[in-house]
């Protein structure tokens, strides 16, 4: 690829005197995700092969199959010169083109970093970017703490997603955004179909967030929830049921949100069923809308109850991807790989924050920034109390004026035989 | 409205002398939904609004709320005048913005008739649009029969709908072909987000489907289906675990579809839970997906599995309109009203077919016509059992073929805070 390596020698004479002496090898980079997939994990991916393509600083960019777990088995893929067509579907394929894992590095056990640090030299890679969640951005954290001592010329920076929206330094987390949109368009959708009706039923929706309800609490923009059930507030069933019970009285219907990590006092998950807490003697099997449908319908108040479950669906679907969220997840990934130019940017998180001028002007814009990967890692941002309203009652005007920017504007899909077109996951190839 | 008397007068003098000769009163039309709603129904109801601003056959369109219920209880609300905004966001509406119902009327019980007879009565009205399934046609076939003999005057027509496509004398059902584009999209993204992982785990996806196997079965066209369950087959507990088994051990994976119908040899239905079939003692609660996703486990083929249930989210939701759908809902619509201009035109129901010479040229043509509701009621068009692979192992390219151009195709959506507009139900303003 003469012109490539024409345009490297030109990128290179362009950096830093202090670059130029150092006459560096050509090196490759490695770009890996990890943990649950998103609706545009792949954006940030497709941004930092996109950024070397534009400026390459490395040689190759290589994909690290199923996290670090596959990069410890040394399965790698390259993705350097992948098309411009593949770039434009890689960015609305939802889930993890390059697969996923949920192996966690523990810093106790220096086997796994020296292994590591074997299959970074046999490549000759120079720097990983590793697109995740909380674990994953501690794994970078524990890297490039490692790397400190024993490999210098290696660096690890961090890529920031997550449907849940927990990380902490951040506005917000690229996936939350479609995830929230999906689950948006299917409760105003769903209540619709529950108002057609006039048997008196309940409706109860559940969506992901085992410890932060950002999610559920997203479902209330459009003003079609009752009542919102969150992990962040302590779960009464007495107190709750009773707010179920003036619904009905009042209109006739209850369309109620459960987050999957709601919980009682004690910490029991509603999803572990309802039988240490009901009085009933048999037991509730499910999550935990199909519990709180159940408690509602032994109770007396209505007959019968409708559960719908979006786990996966709402993750996942890229047909419902928030322009705002795609291309945040995209220029996530190009940050990344452009602030690599700098030698010294090791053990850092590219992430987003909300411009206060423009916020106090009644826009949003977003702000890139980078910070210490420590400061993302295990902490858990849950939904904030003082945008919670009492007694199930939903969310603040305050809560609703973050949310809606985020979901705001569509991609155009590329569409294939009636459904948006996808490219071939990595690691199925 | 002067000038619409203005037009109305045009209209009646280019109709036939028969008619002009009658020199019938102004009169009205009234137009109901029933049934489960789906992403389409309001687009027949458009059709219906805008036929008769565009040629104004009657004085005044009636909505009937909650459908035939509702008629009975005199609940009625005027949409001749609606605006075109609000005709273009009616169109893009999931759910039946009328309200509906599920009553069915009783051939033998002719209080209900002679109510219904008075109610037209009072306001006028010459004709009735049903907007319905199987039930909705018999009841437009009954009060069609009774008035022959009581109220000859009155006159009653179908407009088809359901997501169960099981409607004999049609190619297929307005409102499917949307369930089936969301279903697919589901289908394709959730099998992609399965992919992502290597930790073993089946994958069940429940979609409706009570008497028959369509909107399951067209879950299969884009190839990431492993198994399929239909209720067409009768379920065989030890074959499909077999087939489960030679999928992991192929492959190390399996994606299965589970219509909510499936049962097994002796009637009873997947969803009823698996206790009389399987030899454990406890009871597995939940829906079909559910039951075959515990059976796996339990098995021990492996240890977890993950399942997605997708009841009201598929049918309802209007982000995945398919434009063949909703313009063909539309169309229908505005045939079963034009159709109305004919005195004669009564107890018949407007349908799809499928223009056979363009099909053998492989290109996909609608044809609309009219038949007698008793050939639309009390049948189930189940999915063919010529288009069913043996074992499970889903549809044949046939079927593909079919399947294929409805989901074709997507309406320019006005959207409002990220999400597609709709308007206020008639049922709830």
């Amino acid at each position: 690829m003469p012109h490539v390596l024409g345009s490297i020698i030109l990128v290179r004479m362009r950096q830093s005197d202090q670059r130029e002496q150092e006459h560096r090898p050509m090196s490759t980079c490695l770009v890996a995700q990890s943990g649950g997939p998103t609706a545009v994990i792949n954006a940030s991916l497709a941004g930092v092969i996109r950024a070397n393509q534009l400026n390459p600083l490395y040689d190759r960019v290589l994909g690290g199959i199923h996290g670090i777990e596959g990069v410890l088995a040394d399965q790698l893929y390259d993705l350097t010169d992948l098309s411009e067509h593949d770039l434009e579907l890689l960015r609305q394929t939802p889930s993890s083109a390059l697969g996923t894992c949920r192996y966690k590095l523990k810093r106790d056990d220096e086997a796994d970093f020296r292994r590591l640090a074997d299959v970074m030299d046999a490549h000759d890679i120079e720097t990983m970017f590793y697109i995740g969640g909380n674990d994953s951005m501690d794994t970078v954290d524990a890297l490039a703490e490692w790397a400190a001592e024993n490999a210098p010329s290696k660096r690890f920076i961090g890529i920031p997603k997550t449907v849940d929206n927990d990380l902490v330094p951040v506005d917000h987390c690229p996936g939350f955004p479609s995830a929230a949109k999906v689950a948006c368009q299917i409760t105003h959708a769903t209540r619709l179909d529950y108002d057609a009706y006039t048997r008196p039923e309940v409706f109860v929706l559940e969506v992901m967030g085992r410890d932060a309800g950002w999610l559920a609490a997203s479902c209330c923009i459009t003003g079609d929830v009752d009542l919102l059930v969150l992990p962040e507030v302590a779960f009464d069933r007495d107190a709750f049921l009773a707010e179920v019970r003036a619904k009905f009285e009042a209109t006739g219907s209850c369309y109620i949100v459960v987050s999957e990590g709601a919980r009682y006092a004690d910490g029991t998950y509603l999803s572990a069923g309802d039988t240490a807490h009901d009085g009933f003697a048999h037991a509730v099997l499910g999550g935990a809308a199909q519990t709180v449908k159940q408690m509602i319908v032994d109770t007396g108040i209505v007959p019968r109850g409708v559960v719908q479950d979006l786990s996966r669906a709402a993750r996942s679907s890229n047909f419902a991807q928030s322009l705002v969220d795609v291309t945040e997840a995209y220029d996530l990934g190009m940050s990344a790989h452009m602030r690599s130019a700098d030698p010294a940017f090791t053990g850092q998180v590219v992430g987003i924050r909300r411009n206060p001028e423009a916020a106090a002007e009644g826009r949003y814009e977003a702000e890139l920034f980078a910070g210490p990967a420590s400061e993302f890692a295990n902490f858990v941002k849950r939904f904030p109390a003082e945008w919670i309203l009492p007694n199930y009652q939903g969310i603040t005007p305050e809560a609703v004026a973050y949310f809606r920017p985020l979901i705001e504007g569509e991609p155009k899909l590329v569409m294939k035989g009636g459904i948006p077109a996808t490219i071939v996951p990595f690691n199925k190839r």
